[in-house]
Order: C-alpha cells, then structure tokens, then sequence
C-alpha cells in the first residue's frame, strides 16, 4: 500500500556546489545546516569520479561500483527526510561518458564534484522518517503516522 | 509551435509506492482517486522488473521493451493531464542495472515496483487534453483553447 | 565553497514544443520571450536526432556528440540564469534507443524535437550570472553577490 502525504513548499534554495567536493557528504551538509526536515533535491553538472551502488534485490545488500573518470551528471534527483532523527539525503544519479553512454545508480559516499548546479525545496506539513522495513531491507518512510 | 500554458502549484504530496505494485498503474490510481488534471510527477527508486516501450517515429507505433531483473530508478519523470475525459499520467524512467550501465523509455503496464519515492504536484490555471496528433500520432496537447 | 541563495517560484508554465523545432533553441526562445532572469526546467518526450557535448575536464573543451537518430528523453533538466545579460538555458539530457539503452550529456543546438513536454518555474528573490571560472573554465554562478 502507497504512503501518500500532503506536503507544502516552505522555502526554496539554488546554487552550486564547490569543486573538489563529496557530492552526497555536501548535500547533507548543507541539508543538515538548514535542517531539513523534508525535502526534494534535483540538479545538473559533471563529476571527477562516482561512488554509485546498486542494490540487491535478492540479498538485501548494497553493492558499490565506482567509476574512476570524469562524468557529465545528466540528472541528480534526491529527497531530504529524517533518519535516526537527522537530516538524511537519499539520491540517485544518472551520469554520461566522453561517448555519451549513460550510468546511473544510488548515490554514495566518493562521488567528486568537478560542477554541480541544483535546486532544494525545503517541504513542510508531514513527517516521513525512515525506518527499517522487513520485506525490502531498506530504511524506508514508516506506514503509520 | 509551442504550446505554453501559465499554471499555479494547487496542492502537493510526497510519499511512497506499495512494495510490489505496478508502477504506472499506481501513479495512475493516486492521481484517479485525487481527480488530478493537471500535474507533474518525480520519482526515485527500483523496480523488480520493467516494461518499457520505444515509439517509433517511421511506423508510428510504440514498440515494447522488457527488462526483466531488478534495476534502479535513476529517475521517473511524468506529468498528469486529460485524456478521454480521465486523468492520465504520462511517464519516462530511467533505470540502471547492478553494473550501472543506464537504460530508459515510455513507462508502460507491467514495471513492477521494489521501493518507489515520489513528490506529485497538481497544478490548476490551464486546462491541458490529450488528443490525437496527426503529425506524430501521438496524443498530444491541443493548440488552440 | 559552495553558493547557495534564497529563491521564490513567481510564476510557473507548462507545456509542449513544437514538432521539428530546435530543443535548445526553443527554450532559450521561451526564456528570451518571457525575460527569464532565474528559473528551472524540466521535461520528457523524444527526438529526432540529438546534438549533446561532453566537457573534457582536463583541456576545458567541449567534444561534440551527435546521435543521428530518433531517441526518446527519457529526462530533460535545464537552469535559466544571466549570460552576458540575458536569459541562457543550461540543460543536460538523458535519452533512449530503441533497445532502451540510455545515453546523454549537454544538450547543444541541433538537437531536433519530435515531441516534448516541459514545465518551466520562473523564479526571483536572487540573482544567479554567470561568469568565466579559472578552475574549471566553465561559466559559473559567480561566487559574492
């Protein structure tokens, strides 16, 4: 069954992020600095390296690939909610090559931020916290509230 | 020419889908039960399988796709309007499998959901109806209202 | 370091480009028309044939990459800031063949739509310019404001 919140747009922020940096550590910094409650994360640039992981349906276990060159970051889409009661990123990335060929996976720790432009919206009027959720092995927002 | 239409965000929900539901038909039965008409749609996530089709451009018709093992959603983009009368949600996925090489098409019936994190806006202002494109032979927003 | 502002969605728009018409072409078109000074866009739907580059990270020059046949976006994300004192589209695209295989990069003139749905939120409350940045020798949002 779906979880479906109503939430409301609380304010909105737009920028970019600082060469040389962790990608997914610099959006939870800055989420954490504002503390973001909920949110929605979308942004566009290219990336030095990427720490990506792939998620195993059968084993429950995330499995890292990184891919040690130079990316276009074709779409960033995250979204901000609590987890163990702090601010929390969960994104993916969809990524291109110098020939055009498209990667993509769940954002981790690693990814080296050559430019990145983007856009928060800070939401507000729900809770979503994460918790553990038996039948996947993921932190996912809680049925009940 | 370019359709444009000047729209108002009326309302906007967060949330996630059902472990094992179909993903378009889902998206679809959120936005019946609202009685959406306008509107856009983010999502992130994976799925266990994906049925996705390609529209050929020559012979004019959508020609299916079917990757059947567990992918990540890099991305779901969509936007709600009216078609026959009945809200309609029209989606592209973008997906990566456990090497993280990229894949993606027109979301169809038969993508069945893993875990599925999605924000749905609905907009009001415009009315926006899909109908039968000569040209392209897709169903597309009217010109002239 | 990062730059992040404050912004506010003043207006929002939806809708569809023109068959046959420049992708890139057409929103810098929609941007110029409207006086966008900030904003971000979003979109689906398919091509014809795509124009995008890739940016050598270490010359600091973009490499061209054309796909001469038809693709659907699977996803379109742009910023509209300040070049030179007018509106300028910054967009990325991801896109699928008719295998489903994903591709994508900056989007550059050329690209020719088939069909496209957008939406566009014109925002204010900060200025974003760009400006030549050494380090990546991009054109960046300047730093102090």
């Amino acid at each position: 069954m779906a979880v479906v919140k109503k939430v409301e747009t609380k304010e909105r922020f737009m920028g970019r992020l600082g060469h040389g940096c962790d990608l997914l550590g610099e959006l939870n910094e800055i989420c954490r600095e504002k503390n973001v409650r909920l949110g929605w994360l979308k942004g566009l640039g290219a990336v030095r390296k990427a720490c990506l992981a792939y998620y195993d349906q059968y084993t429950h276990e995330y499995q890292p690939l990184e891919i040690d060159r130079p990316l276009e970051i074709t779409h960033l889409v995250g979204n901000v909610s609590v987890k163990d009661g702090n601010p929390f990123v969960h994104a993916h990335v969809t990524l291109a090559d110098e020939k055009g060929h498209a990667y993509g996976g769940h954002l981790a720790p690693g990814t080296i931020v050559f430019a990145c432009e983007f856009t928060l919206e800070i939401l507000s009027g729900a809770v979503l916290e994460r918790a553990f959720d038996e039948t996947t092995g993921l932190s996912l927002w809680k049925m009940s509230e």
